[in-house]
């Protein structure tokens, strides 16, 4: 088999679900009135971002039939609900850009924010509802179980702020909810169209959700050491921002009793930016960390592809699935 | 017959559902973590309230079967979702008090009132996704129409604060939305949950939706001419707000264009506000608006008796939803 040719293929797939997931949005934008409610959800629809939550959706449907376009109403319920946590978590962090471009409560203004936010947040269920296919209230169900873990993810996550220790099963949890089970629902719910048997189902969520886990990981590495300004982010924006993210809890866990205290103290200070995140790099390069967050995200990755051997996938059509996922887990922005 | 013995009866059957209501909730609070997102929704849903739209849900089922109890998980979901709402709603208007106590955002803070309402909308889901009814599906994609009219309503109400004058029609289409038709479902989802015929359903909806336009009016009405204080409402709160209700509407649809000109003024004046309150009441007198109110009630009224005539609800019960919706449009707080 010629390695190159297959990769072409492959790359050719993912490209081509890409834009029938881009043709499909284009054409789904709202159009109803009120304005004030829906042109701030055409604008965050619109404004790009990988569609990651999609292409899972419909590479969830492949596995086990063939016509991926009976999936993209669900993928883009998916795309719809993840857009619609990114418009409140965007309040909830003030945060003024979002992929380069400004945030909606910073566009428009919080209140629109927060409502766009509800109604796109009920219009992902009337999607959902009105699948044709005798799975649809079991999507309904998983949908619904994964917003509420999704939600809790991300109040976590606000309570880590004031917390002084986190601890790394609290910190893996806390990414699992607010990331990684929604990557694993989308491959899921994927499957439940298509008709696969509920653990094959199961045993996907399980791979997208592991896989959800090491791509958050390589987040938080990418915030360190990735190109972040191509996408419009601010280089160890988590350091600048003191997140308790996978390396601060890591290093926390490392350190002494000793070095902990000047650790912490460190990471909190009003330090020059600037000098306070050389001297944190510098701490986790002592500390190894790099390594520690490469195994960590193996150990995810092989957990995540023990389980889509067991998931009925396919096979003639795993490969695409396994790229996908390990170039989530590897990808450089 | 012995009318005040047929009227203990009907106040009992309500005072019975509303019983096995707050028995219900109270079982029903949440105990899981993060306590940062559920505490909130504990506070809300243990803060009172008429808890109509639950009642409303118990009788829409208690028309076409016996047990209503298999329905409180349904008017629990009702309730839920129009707290959600009312947490929501209360960040948008900057409320501080709500039923007489510090509203969700201003108890806890702004974040945790914006997630622990999303989290709320997506457990309405959730639950809607576990009743064990051939109808289930159908309820899920119903509720998801109504959720996306309510906050579309909202989005109206707020969009009428920027606007110099409000028509009646896009004035009633508002208090539709954001008020009357979660109130047309609420007996809708439990006639559907009952195995009512679609279209009995339907009219159950219609009848529910009037009946509710007439329970905003009245909403209206005792703003102005209430005991709202009772409540913990301040009186005239809508014409100190300058809010277009259906009084401004009304007087600006009948003063002539010079009147109208110092209608406008006078509400959007800086005038000391007791005053203006007693000049805009003055004025409402003048038009006999009272008088307009009354009658648009009573047209929604008719027409919402007349839609639950066609709507198969058992005759032996009937006298109960009807005395519980003329008791909405009535009721002096």
């Amino acid at each position: 088999m010629n390695f190159n040719r297959e990769l072409f293929v492959l790359n050719n797939s993912i490209a081509e679900l890409t834009t029938s997931i881009e043709d499909y949005f284009s054409n789904r934008s709202f159009d109803q009135s009120p304005d004030n409610l829906y042109e701030p959800i055409n604008y965050i629809m619109s404004s790009g971002g990988k569609r990651i939550r999609s292409v899972m959706t419909l590479l969830g449907f492949h596995g086990y039939s063939d016509d991926y376009s009976k999936a993209l109403p669900l993928a883009y319920a998916t795309e719809l609900f993840h857009n619609f946590t990114l418009v409140h978590d965007d309040i909830m962090d003030e945060a003024p850009l979002r992929r380069g471009k400004p945030t909606v409560h910073s566009k428009y203004d919080e209140n629109s924010a927060i409502l766009s936010g509800d109604v796109m947040h009920a219009h992902v269920f009337k999607i959902l509802s009105d699948l044709i296919s005798p799975s649809a209230l079991d999507i309904v169900r998983r949908f619904s179980e994964t917003a509420i873990l999704v939600c809790e993810g991300q109040s976590y996550d606000m309570a880590f702020e004031d917390k002084e220790e986190v601890g790394m099963e609290e910190y893996l949890d806390m990414i699992e909810k607010k990331t990684a089970v929604l990557i694993g629902f989308a491959l899921e719910s994927g499957a439940l169209l298509a008709d696969a048997k509920p653990p094959h189902a199961n045993h996907l969520y399980m791979f997208g959700k592991n896989a959800g886990i090491a791509f958050q990981l390589q987040d938080d590495y990418l915030d360190l050491y990735g190109e972040s300004f191509k996408v419009g982010k601010q280089k160890c924006g988590d350091i600048i921002q003191k997140k308790k993210n996978y390396f601060f809890v890591k290093a926390m866990e490392l350190l002494d009793d000793e070095e902990r205290i000047n650790f912490k103290e460190l990471y909190n200070s009003q330090m020059h930016s600037q000098e306070r995140v050389q001297r944190v790099l510098n701490i986790y390069d002592d500390l190894y960390l790099k390594n520690y967050i490469a195994e960590s995200k193996a150990a995810y990755m092989d957990l995540a592809f023990s389980h889509l051997s067991f998931s009925g996938y396919d096979s003639n059509k795993v490969d695409i699935i396994k790229k996908m996922a390990a170039s989530l887990a590897d990808r450089e922005l």
